[in-house]
Protein backbone atom coordinates (compact mmCIF):
# COMPACT_ATOMS: atom_id res chain seq x y z
CA UNK A 1 0.00 0.00 0.00
CA UNK A 2 1.03 3.35 -0.44
CA UNK A 3 0.57 6.33 1.60
CA UNK A 4 -2.34 8.90 1.00
CA UNK A 5 -1.31 11.69 -0.67
CA UNK A 6 -3.23 14.75 1.83
CA UNK A 7 -5.80 16.51 0.09
CA UNK A 8 -5.67 19.81 0.07
CA UNK A 9 -9.10 22.07 -0.83
CA UNK A 10 -8.74 24.46 -3.86
CA UNK A 11 -5.42 25.74 -4.06
CA UNK A 12 -4.04 26.15 -1.08
CA UNK A 13 -0.47 24.90 -0.54
CA UNK A 14 0.21 22.37 1.67
CA UNK A 15 1.72 23.24 5.18
CA UNK A 16 4.34 20.82 4.99
CA UNK A 17 5.95 20.93 1.63
CA UNK A 18 7.40 17.19 0.63
CA UNK A 19 10.60 18.44 -0.23
CA UNK A 20 10.76 22.16 0.18
CA UNK A 21 10.98 24.71 -3.17
CA UNK A 22 11.68 22.51 -5.37
CA UNK A 23 7.81 21.26 -5.08
CA UNK A 24 6.56 22.26 -8.58
CA UNK A 25 9.30 20.66 -10.87
CA UNK A 26 8.80 17.85 -12.41
CA UNK A 27 7.62 18.71 -15.83
CA UNK A 28 9.35 18.02 -19.15
CA UNK A 29 12.22 19.91 -19.80
CA UNK A 30 10.18 22.71 -22.50
CA UNK A 31 7.70 22.84 -20.39
CA UNK A 32 9.31 23.39 -17.39
CA UNK A 33 11.77 26.25 -18.86
CA UNK A 34 8.46 28.47 -20.03
CA UNK A 35 7.22 27.38 -16.28
CA UNK A 36 10.70 29.05 -15.19
CA UNK A 37 10.22 32.05 -17.83
CA UNK A 38 6.93 33.05 -16.24
CA UNK A 39 8.20 33.02 -12.56
CA UNK A 40 10.41 35.03 -13.27
CA UNK A 41 7.76 38.01 -13.82
CA UNK A 42 7.02 40.46 -10.81
CA UNK A 43 4.24 38.75 -8.87
CA UNK A 44 4.46 35.29 -9.99
CA UNK A 45 4.66 32.76 -8.09
CA UNK A 46 5.54 28.84 -9.05
CA UNK A 47 1.85 28.15 -8.72
CA UNK A 48 0.70 30.56 -11.19
CA UNK A 49 3.64 29.95 -13.58
CA UNK A 50 2.48 26.30 -13.63
CA UNK A 51 -1.04 27.29 -14.46
CA UNK A 52 -0.56 30.09 -17.28
CA UNK A 53 2.22 27.83 -18.67
CA UNK A 54 -0.07 24.74 -18.73
CA UNK A 55 -3.45 27.07 -19.97
CA UNK A 56 -1.09 28.29 -23.27
CA UNK A 57 0.03 24.57 -24.00
CA UNK A 58 -3.99 23.95 -24.91
CA UNK A 59 -4.25 26.65 -26.96
CA UNK A 60 -3.87 26.69 -31.10
CA UNK A 61 -0.17 27.12 -32.03
CA UNK A 62 -1.23 30.83 -33.72
CA UNK A 63 -2.30 32.19 -30.29
CA UNK A 64 1.11 30.92 -28.97
CA UNK A 65 2.92 32.85 -32.01
CA UNK A 66 1.28 36.13 -31.70
CA UNK A 67 2.14 35.72 -28.06
CA UNK A 68 6.23 35.36 -28.97
CA UNK A 69 5.64 37.54 -31.85
CA UNK A 70 4.51 40.08 -29.99
CA UNK A 71 7.50 39.32 -27.29
CA UNK A 72 10.20 40.39 -29.61
CA UNK A 73 8.06 43.32 -31.19
CA UNK A 74 7.61 44.99 -28.16
CA UNK A 75 11.05 45.05 -27.05
CA UNK A 76 12.66 45.81 -30.14
CA UNK A 77 10.33 48.52 -31.49
CA UNK A 78 9.58 50.37 -27.99
CA UNK A 79 11.21 52.79 -27.11
CA UNK A 80 10.95 56.62 -25.49
CA UNK A 81 10.02 59.34 -27.57
CA UNK A 82 13.07 61.65 -28.24
CA UNK A 83 11.02 64.48 -27.06
CA UNK A 84 9.09 63.59 -23.59
CA UNK A 85 10.49 60.89 -22.99
CA UNK A 86 7.05 58.74 -23.11
CA UNK A 87 7.21 54.79 -24.40
CA UNK A 88 6.64 55.20 -28.23
CA UNK A 89 7.48 53.10 -31.26
CA UNK A 90 8.19 55.84 -33.28
CA UNK A 91 10.54 58.71 -33.17
CA UNK A 92 8.28 61.07 -31.33
CA UNK A 93 5.56 59.61 -29.61
CA UNK A 94 1.53 60.49 -30.56
CA UNK A 95 1.06 63.01 -28.20
CA UNK A 96 4.55 64.84 -29.47
CA UNK A 97 3.25 64.87 -32.86
CA UNK A 98 0.05 66.88 -32.04
CA UNK A 99 0.41 70.41 -32.78
CA UNK A 100 -2.14 71.63 -30.75
CA UNK A 101 -0.63 70.22 -27.81
CA UNK A 102 2.02 72.70 -28.12
CA UNK A 103 0.14 75.38 -26.23
CA UNK A 104 3.13 76.36 -23.40
CA UNK A 105 2.00 73.89 -20.68
CA UNK A 106 3.73 70.71 -19.85
CA UNK A 107 2.97 68.49 -17.05
CA UNK A 108 6.05 66.62 -15.41
CA UNK A 109 4.95 63.08 -14.81
CA UNK A 110 7.00 59.89 -13.29
CA UNK A 111 6.71 57.35 -15.63
CA UNK A 112 4.21 56.45 -18.71
CA UNK A 113 1.76 55.15 -16.58
CA UNK A 114 1.32 58.30 -14.88
CA UNK A 115 0.92 59.68 -18.25
CA UNK A 116 -2.06 58.03 -19.60
CA UNK A 117 -3.67 58.37 -15.99
CA UNK A 118 -4.03 62.36 -16.77
CA UNK A 119 -4.68 61.48 -20.27
CA UNK A 120 -7.47 59.51 -18.69
CA UNK A 121 -9.03 62.56 -17.33
CA UNK A 122 -9.41 64.31 -20.37
CA UNK A 123 -9.01 67.37 -19.16
CA UNK A 124 -5.69 68.11 -19.72
CA UNK A 125 -4.63 69.25 -23.41
CA UNK A 126 -0.85 70.30 -23.27
CA UNK A 127 2.25 68.43 -23.64
CA UNK A 128 4.22 65.76 -21.59
CA UNK A 129 7.59 65.06 -19.76
CA UNK A 130 7.90 61.80 -18.26
CA UNK A 131 11.00 62.05 -15.69
CA UNK A 132 11.52 58.32 -15.84
CA UNK A 133 11.36 58.02 -11.85
CA UNK A 134 11.51 59.96 -8.97
CA UNK A 135 14.67 61.32 -7.09
CA UNK A 136 14.99 59.33 -4.03
CA UNK A 137 18.44 59.14 -2.05
CA UNK A 138 17.57 55.91 -0.38
CA UNK A 139 17.40 54.04 -3.48
CA UNK A 140 20.73 55.96 -5.28
CA UNK A 141 18.09 57.76 -7.61
CA UNK A 142 19.66 61.84 -7.71
CA UNK A 143 18.31 64.36 -10.43
CA UNK A 144 20.96 63.42 -12.88
CA UNK A 145 19.33 59.76 -13.27
CA UNK A 146 16.14 61.75 -14.64
CA UNK A 147 15.35 63.22 -17.86
CA UNK A 148 15.51 66.60 -15.79
CA UNK A 149 18.26 68.34 -17.94
CA UNK A 150 16.23 67.68 -21.58
CA UNK A 151 13.49 69.41 -19.08
CA UNK A 152 14.95 72.35 -18.69
CA UNK A 153 15.92 72.49 -22.73
CA UNK A 154 12.54 72.04 -23.50
CA UNK A 155 11.16 74.70 -21.41
CA UNK A 156 13.78 77.23 -22.74
CA UNK A 157 13.16 75.84 -26.43
CA UNK A 158 9.49 75.58 -26.19
CA UNK A 159 8.80 78.84 -25.22
CA UNK A 160 6.69 76.95 -22.09
CA UNK A 161 4.45 79.06 -19.93
CA UNK A 162 3.56 76.68 -17.07
CA UNK A 163 5.12 73.42 -16.25
CA UNK A 164 2.04 71.24 -14.00
CA UNK A 165 4.09 68.76 -11.96
CA UNK A 166 1.96 65.84 -11.52
CA UNK A 167 4.20 63.75 -9.33
CA UNK A 168 2.59 60.85 -6.40
CA UNK A 169 2.54 62.99 -2.84
CA UNK A 170 4.86 61.04 -1.38
CA UNK A 171 8.66 61.81 0.38
CA UNK A 172 10.46 61.38 -3.06
CA UNK A 173 7.58 62.95 -5.18
CA UNK A 174 7.45 65.57 -3.05
CA UNK A 175 11.62 65.90 -3.31
CA UNK A 176 11.40 65.82 -6.80
CA UNK A 177 8.37 68.58 -6.92
CA UNK A 178 10.69 71.16 -4.90
CA UNK A 179 13.74 70.23 -6.84
CA UNK A 180 11.90 71.20 -10.04
CA UNK A 181 9.96 73.71 -8.84
CA UNK A 182 13.20 75.78 -7.52
CA UNK A 183 15.07 74.65 -11.11
CA UNK A 184 12.49 76.00 -13.22
CA UNK A 185 10.24 78.95 -11.79
CA UNK A 186 13.34 81.23 -13.03
CA UNK A 187 11.84 80.34 -16.33
CA UNK A 188 8.45 79.64 -16.28
CA UNK A 189 5.72 79.22 -13.71
CA UNK A 190 5.52 76.22 -12.13
CA UNK A 191 2.28 74.64 -10.47
CA UNK A 192 1.47 71.35 -8.94
CA UNK A 193 -1.67 69.01 -8.67
CA UNK A 194 -4.23 68.97 -5.68
CA UNK A 195 -3.35 66.68 -3.32
CA UNK A 196 -7.06 65.84 -1.19
CA UNK A 197 -9.43 63.85 -0.01
CA UNK A 198 -10.43 61.60 -3.62
CA UNK A 199 -13.86 61.48 -5.34
CA UNK A 200 -16.41 59.28 -3.17
CA UNK A 201 -13.68 58.70 -0.42
CA UNK A 202 -15.08 58.65 2.97
CA UNK A 203 -13.33 61.47 5.47
CA UNK A 204 -13.52 59.13 8.03
CA UNK A 205 -11.34 56.57 6.03
CA UNK A 206 -9.13 59.18 5.18
CA UNK A 207 -5.80 58.44 6.33
CA UNK A 208 -4.40 61.81 8.19
CA UNK A 209 -1.56 62.84 5.75
CA UNK A 210 -3.88 63.02 2.91
CA UNK A 211 -6.85 64.94 5.67
CA UNK A 212 -3.94 67.03 5.99
CA UNK A 213 -2.80 67.54 2.21
CA UNK A 214 -6.53 68.05 1.76
CA UNK A 215 -7.10 70.81 4.61
CA UNK A 216 -3.96 72.96 3.38
CA UNK A 217 -5.08 72.57 0.09
CA UNK A 218 -8.26 74.46 0.90
CA UNK A 219 -9.67 77.16 -1.72
CA UNK A 220 -12.75 79.64 -0.94
CA UNK A 221 -15.82 78.41 -1.95
CA UNK A 222 -17.06 80.29 -5.25
CA UNK B 1 -6.25 74.99 -14.83
CA UNK B 2 -6.50 71.48 -15.30
CA UNK B 3 -8.90 69.77 -12.73
CA UNK B 4 -7.11 67.67 -10.10
CA UNK B 5 -6.66 63.51 -10.94
CA UNK B 6 -7.54 62.17 -7.85
CA UNK B 7 -5.08 60.01 -6.20
CA UNK B 8 -5.51 56.26 -5.21
CA UNK B 9 -3.20 54.52 -2.91
CA UNK B 10 -1.40 51.29 -3.75
CA UNK B 11 -2.76 49.46 -6.92
CA UNK B 12 -6.48 50.20 -5.26
CA UNK B 13 -8.76 51.14 -8.89
CA UNK B 14 -10.88 54.16 -8.51
CA UNK B 15 -13.92 53.38 -7.43
CA UNK B 16 -15.10 55.78 -11.16
CA UNK B 17 -13.31 54.89 -13.82
CA UNK B 18 -13.06 57.63 -16.09
CA UNK B 19 -13.75 55.52 -19.33
CA UNK B 20 -14.25 52.03 -17.62
CA UNK B 21 -13.14 49.13 -19.48
CA UNK B 22 -11.07 50.63 -21.70
CA UNK B 23 -9.51 52.73 -18.93
CA UNK B 24 -5.60 51.24 -19.66
CA UNK B 25 -5.28 51.13 -23.20
CA UNK B 26 -3.40 54.22 -24.56
CA UNK B 27 0.28 53.01 -24.88
CA UNK B 28 2.09 52.51 -27.94
CA UNK B 29 0.69 49.61 -30.50
CA UNK B 30 3.36 47.06 -29.97
CA UNK B 31 3.34 47.40 -26.20
CA UNK B 32 -0.40 47.33 -26.05
CA UNK B 33 -0.75 44.42 -28.18
CA UNK B 34 1.91 42.53 -25.57
CA UNK B 35 -0.25 43.91 -22.72
CA UNK B 36 -3.12 42.28 -25.08
CA UNK B 37 -1.44 38.76 -24.76
CA UNK B 38 -0.91 39.25 -21.05
CA UNK B 39 -4.70 40.00 -20.98
CA UNK B 40 -5.77 36.71 -22.13
CA UNK B 41 -4.08 34.45 -19.72
CA UNK B 42 -6.25 33.12 -16.83
CA UNK B 43 -6.31 35.06 -14.22
CA UNK B 44 -4.71 38.15 -15.89
CA UNK B 45 -6.70 41.34 -15.31
CA UNK B 46 -5.56 44.74 -16.88
CA UNK B 47 -3.06 45.95 -14.16
CA UNK B 48 -1.04 43.14 -13.92
CA UNK B 49 -0.63 42.41 -18.07
CA UNK B 50 0.23 46.17 -17.85
CA UNK B 51 2.95 45.39 -14.87
CA UNK B 52 4.48 42.46 -16.28
CA UNK B 53 4.71 43.90 -19.87
CA UNK B 54 6.04 46.59 -18.78
CA UNK B 55 8.80 44.50 -16.55
CA UNK B 56 9.28 42.90 -19.79
CA UNK B 57 10.43 45.79 -21.68
CA UNK B 58 12.91 47.08 -19.20
CA UNK B 59 14.55 43.54 -19.64
CA UNK B 60 17.59 42.23 -21.89
CA UNK B 61 17.03 41.63 -25.34
CA UNK B 62 18.38 38.35 -24.41
CA UNK B 63 15.62 37.80 -21.72
CA UNK B 64 12.55 38.27 -23.88
CA UNK B 65 14.20 36.06 -26.69
CA UNK B 66 14.28 33.56 -24.32
CA UNK B 67 11.17 33.59 -22.85
CA UNK B 68 9.21 33.70 -26.99
CA UNK B 69 11.74 30.48 -27.28
CA UNK B 70 9.90 29.09 -24.16
CA UNK B 71 7.17 29.62 -25.36
CA UNK B 72 7.58 28.30 -29.16
CA UNK B 73 9.74 25.36 -27.93
CA UNK B 74 7.07 23.83 -24.96
CA UNK B 75 3.91 24.70 -27.85
CA UNK B 76 5.69 22.32 -30.33
CA UNK B 77 8.10 20.09 -28.42
CA UNK B 78 5.62 19.17 -25.68
CA UNK B 79 2.65 16.18 -26.33
CA UNK B 80 1.45 13.48 -23.98
CA UNK B 81 2.88 10.70 -23.88
CA UNK B 82 1.58 7.67 -25.59
CA UNK B 83 1.15 5.33 -22.72
CA UNK B 84 0.52 7.05 -19.83
CA UNK B 85 -0.72 10.62 -21.38
CA UNK B 86 1.19 12.62 -18.70
CA UNK B 87 3.30 15.67 -20.61
CA UNK B 88 5.67 14.62 -22.36
CA UNK B 89 8.72 16.11 -24.97
CA UNK B 90 9.11 12.22 -25.56
CA UNK B 91 6.77 9.41 -27.30
CA UNK B 92 7.15 8.26 -23.90
CA UNK B 93 7.55 9.76 -20.35
CA UNK B 94 10.49 10.18 -18.27
CA UNK B 95 8.63 7.48 -15.90
CA UNK B 96 7.46 5.43 -18.65
CA UNK B 97 10.64 4.63 -19.37
CA UNK B 98 11.44 3.17 -15.95
CA UNK B 99 11.61 -0.72 -16.44
CA UNK B 100 11.52 -0.69 -12.84
CA UNK B 101 7.73 1.10 -12.70
CA UNK B 102 6.17 -1.96 -14.10
CA UNK B 103 5.30 -3.52 -11.08
CA UNK B 104 2.19 -3.98 -11.83
CA UNK B 105 0.36 -0.91 -10.18
CA UNK B 106 -1.14 1.68 -12.14
CA UNK B 107 -1.85 5.04 -10.10
CA UNK B 108 -4.95 6.53 -12.09
CA UNK B 109 -4.92 10.52 -11.89
CA UNK B 110 -7.10 13.29 -13.66
CA UNK B 111 -3.92 15.29 -14.70
CA UNK B 112 -0.14 16.17 -15.16
CA UNK B 113 -0.31 17.96 -12.06
CA UNK B 114 -2.00 15.75 -10.31
CA UNK B 115 0.99 13.29 -11.47
CA UNK B 116 3.49 15.21 -10.08
CA UNK B 117 1.36 15.96 -6.84
CA UNK B 118 1.79 12.15 -6.27
CA UNK B 119 5.38 12.03 -7.18
CA UNK B 120 6.30 14.33 -4.82
CA UNK B 121 5.19 12.39 -1.93
CA UNK B 122 7.50 10.17 -2.81
CA UNK B 123 6.14 7.13 -1.89
CA UNK B 124 4.80 5.45 -5.25
CA UNK B 125 6.98 3.82 -7.31
CA UNK B 126 4.90 2.11 -9.86
CA UNK B 127 3.22 3.45 -13.24
CA UNK B 128 0.40 6.10 -13.80
CA UNK B 129 -2.07 6.63 -16.37
CA UNK B 130 -3.51 10.52 -16.64
CA UNK B 131 -7.25 10.33 -17.69
CA UNK B 132 -7.18 14.12 -19.12
CA UNK B 133 -9.90 15.08 -17.09
CA UNK B 134 -12.95 13.59 -14.93
CA UNK B 135 -16.10 12.81 -16.15
CA UNK B 136 -18.74 15.72 -15.45
CA UNK B 137 -22.13 15.20 -17.27
CA UNK B 138 -22.49 18.91 -16.48
CA UNK B 139 -20.09 19.93 -18.45
CA UNK B 140 -20.85 17.79 -21.05
CA UNK B 141 -17.68 15.18 -20.20
CA UNK B 142 -18.33 11.82 -21.05
CA UNK B 143 -16.53 8.62 -20.37
CA UNK B 144 -15.73 8.31 -23.90
CA UNK B 145 -13.57 12.02 -24.17
CA UNK B 146 -11.21 10.68 -21.51
CA UNK B 147 -8.10 8.12 -21.95
CA UNK B 148 -10.43 5.41 -20.09
CA UNK B 149 -10.29 2.91 -23.34
CA UNK B 150 -6.12 2.88 -23.32
CA UNK B 151 -6.37 2.23 -19.50
CA UNK B 152 -8.40 -0.85 -20.25
CA UNK B 153 -6.09 -2.12 -22.84
CA UNK B 154 -3.07 -1.25 -20.75
CA UNK B 155 -4.69 -3.34 -17.52
CA UNK B 156 -4.85 -5.91 -19.44
CA UNK B 157 -1.62 -6.46 -21.65
CA UNK B 158 0.83 -4.70 -18.69
CA UNK B 159 -0.64 -6.97 -16.68
CA UNK B 160 -1.77 -4.67 -13.77
CA UNK B 161 -2.16 -6.20 -10.81
CA UNK B 162 -3.62 -2.96 -8.62
CA UNK B 163 -5.26 0.18 -10.09
CA UNK B 164 -4.66 2.97 -7.55
CA UNK B 165 -7.44 5.85 -8.01
CA UNK B 166 -6.00 8.99 -7.03
CA UNK B 167 -8.53 11.54 -7.97
CA UNK B 168 -10.10 14.37 -5.62
CA UNK B 169 -13.17 13.89 -3.64
CA UNK B 170 -15.14 15.72 -5.84
CA UNK B 171 -18.63 15.09 -7.55
CA UNK B 172 -17.00 14.67 -10.32
CA UNK B 173 -13.80 12.35 -8.88
CA UNK B 174 -16.36 9.91 -7.03
CA UNK B 175 -18.24 9.03 -10.35
CA UNK B 176 -15.38 9.07 -12.40
CA UNK B 177 -13.71 6.75 -9.73
CA UNK B 178 -16.98 4.48 -9.51
CA UNK B 179 -17.01 4.42 -13.08
CA UNK B 180 -13.31 2.83 -13.15
CA UNK B 181 -13.78 0.55 -10.39
CA UNK B 182 -17.20 -1.27 -11.95
CA UNK B 183 -15.22 -1.27 -15.27
CA UNK B 184 -11.82 -2.90 -14.25
CA UNK B 185 -13.21 -4.92 -11.04
CA UNK B 186 -13.54 -8.31 -13.12
CA UNK B 187 -9.89 -7.88 -14.46
CA UNK B 188 -7.71 -6.52 -11.60
CA UNK B 189 -8.18 -5.02 -8.28
CA UNK B 190 -9.10 -1.36 -7.74
CA UNK B 191 -7.91 1.02 -4.94
CA UNK B 192 -8.52 4.12 -4.07
CA UNK B 193 -6.33 6.68 -2.00
CA UNK B 194 -7.73 7.49 1.42
CA UNK B 195 -10.17 10.72 2.09
CA UNK B 196 -9.69 12.09 5.56
CA UNK B 197 -8.65 14.98 7.97
CA UNK B 198 -5.24 16.59 6.00
CA UNK B 199 -2.10 16.67 8.46
CA UNK B 200 -1.94 19.41 10.31
CA UNK B 201 -5.84 19.87 10.04
CA UNK B 202 -7.62 20.76 12.75
CA UNK B 203 -10.56 18.75 13.93
CA UNK B 204 -12.35 21.47 14.89
CA UNK B 205 -12.11 23.31 11.39
CA UNK B 206 -12.74 20.38 9.20
CA UNK B 207 -15.84 20.61 7.05
CA UNK B 208 -18.28 18.24 7.74
CA UNK B 209 -17.75 16.09 4.08
CA UNK B 210 -13.99 15.67 4.83
CA UNK B 211 -14.92 14.49 8.43
CA UNK B 212 -17.29 12.21 7.68
CA UNK B 213 -14.98 10.22 4.88
CA UNK B 214 -12.41 10.34 7.95
CA UNK B 215 -14.94 8.65 9.95
CA UNK B 216 -16.07 6.35 7.37
CA UNK B 217 -12.02 5.33 6.34
CA UNK B 218 -11.73 5.10 9.71
CA UNK B 219 -8.68 1.96 10.45
CA UNK B 220 -8.35 -0.04 13.32
CA UNK B 221 -5.21 1.04 15.29
CA UNK B 222 -2.52 -1.23 15.38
Amino acid sequence: MISAAPFWPGDRLPRFAPNGGTALSGFTRPLARLIDQFERLPGIGPRTAQRLALHLLRQPEEQIQAFADALLAARSQVGECQRCFHLSAEPLCDLCRQEERRNGQICVVADSRDLLAMERTREYHGAYHVLGGLISPMDGVGPELLKIQPLVRRVDQEGIEEVILALTPSVEGDTTSLYLARLLKPFTSVSRIAYGLPMGGELEYADQVTLARALEGRRPVE
